[in-house]
């Protein structure tokens, strides 16, 4: 998307500090995280790659786990658009949320990005502390308006475990049956999963309580 | 453990080609790809730490992926574990199954090889057709002599999804609730996830066949 106009033109190209700036360096942020993954994308190959000086990209975002955390939050969307899909009118709240989740996934243009994404969560402490924040944000905040927000910090980590876990199988190590089943049998298979982690009566498997989300221990 | 007697000795230490050696290249293994991953653990370096020739761990293990594939069935234990483990008294078959898996998670001495070798699985195919044929002779051979082996072969993969995304955020990447759970709760919660997969009626949300377990497409 161009400006219109230009602004003048006293150099060719983007204006530094311009919108079109930051989502420039979005963009090559998005591309290297998914290309090389966290640990070895740098700050200063995004900035080359977006034709801005890394002092640029500082500007935007502090550091390399900001931007990872912006460069994620363009591939998931806002926390409004989980929102309008959980409080979106067919199926119980397990089979909406399924529904967001593997849409995301579902997508070619943002998988290989959530495959690296996910990858870099594994190894790297910082991307892991930007998925963390991810998590809360996007997911925990919406759901907490449909269950209340203490239960959802205890429960979506519970969902969470069944959506990754089919995700990993499903798209990052593509591994039958789960590859192979068309989306909708995957949505419908874990539904009832999500739903007994998000509303479900777990007092009877429980002897501890369930503490809210969060890091545990170092790391 | 010693070989009694040494075998005369004309070097010391391990005789080459002894179960001896076979057992001193697995350990040296198991701990090389638990703390480089499999990528950059090698047969050069894994004979090293052994204290034998390189030829030698040819001799025992045709290939890296082989000693990778021994080292994991070191760390899993011989089927007839798995086996003894679905055929005791109690509990449901999801429970026993649970009980088993997150059993070889909660050991401290071997969660490290675990956590390395599910990071390696993700990046390199090699080890992914390691942890397959894990996958086929390990747990589902095990589980299909109590659900018949054409169902285990399309069922015990999905059930596979379930403890591996609760394994990662649990084990690899802590966190709550599910890292601060007691172990008996995680078993409990998750373990009538497993028995819908193993055998519960999946007919209703599923509009086509599962296919058998097996890799899906390259990779």
């Amino acid at each position: 998307m161009d400006e219109p106009g230009g602004g003048g033109g006293r150099r060719r190209g983007r204006r530094p500090g311009s919108p079109n700036t930051r989502e420039a360096v979005l963009a090559a942020a998005r591309s290297a995280f998914a290309t090389h993954g966290y640990g070895k994308a740098t700050i200063r190959s995004i900035a080359r790659d977006a034709g801005v000086d890394p002092s640029l990209v500082i500007q935007f975002f502090t550091s390399k786990e900001d931007l990872f955390r912006a460069s994620l939050e363009l591939i998931v969307g806002p926390p409004e658009d989980v929102a309008a899909s959980v409080a979106a009118a067919e199926g119980t709240l397990g089979t909406r949320m399924a529904t967001f989740y593997f849409g995301l996934w579902e997508r070619s243009e943002t998988r290989p990005a959530l495959t690296a994404m996910a990858l870099s969560a594994a190894s790297e402490p910082e991307a892991r502390n930007a998925i963390r924040q991810l998590m809360g944000r996007q997911f925990i905040g919406p759901i907490a308006e449909h269950i209340g927000a203490e239960r959802a910090a205890r429960r979506v980590p519970l969902a969470a475990t069944q959506l990754l876990g089919m995700a990993f199988l499903r798209y990052v190590v593509p591994t039958d049956p789960m590859a192979s089943m068309p989306v909708a049998d995957v949505i419908q298979v874990v539904a009832p999963v999500i739903d007994r982690y998000l509303t479900g009566d777990l007092d009877a498997v429980l002897t501890a309580e369930l503490r809210p989300f969060g890091a545990a221990g170092p790391g």
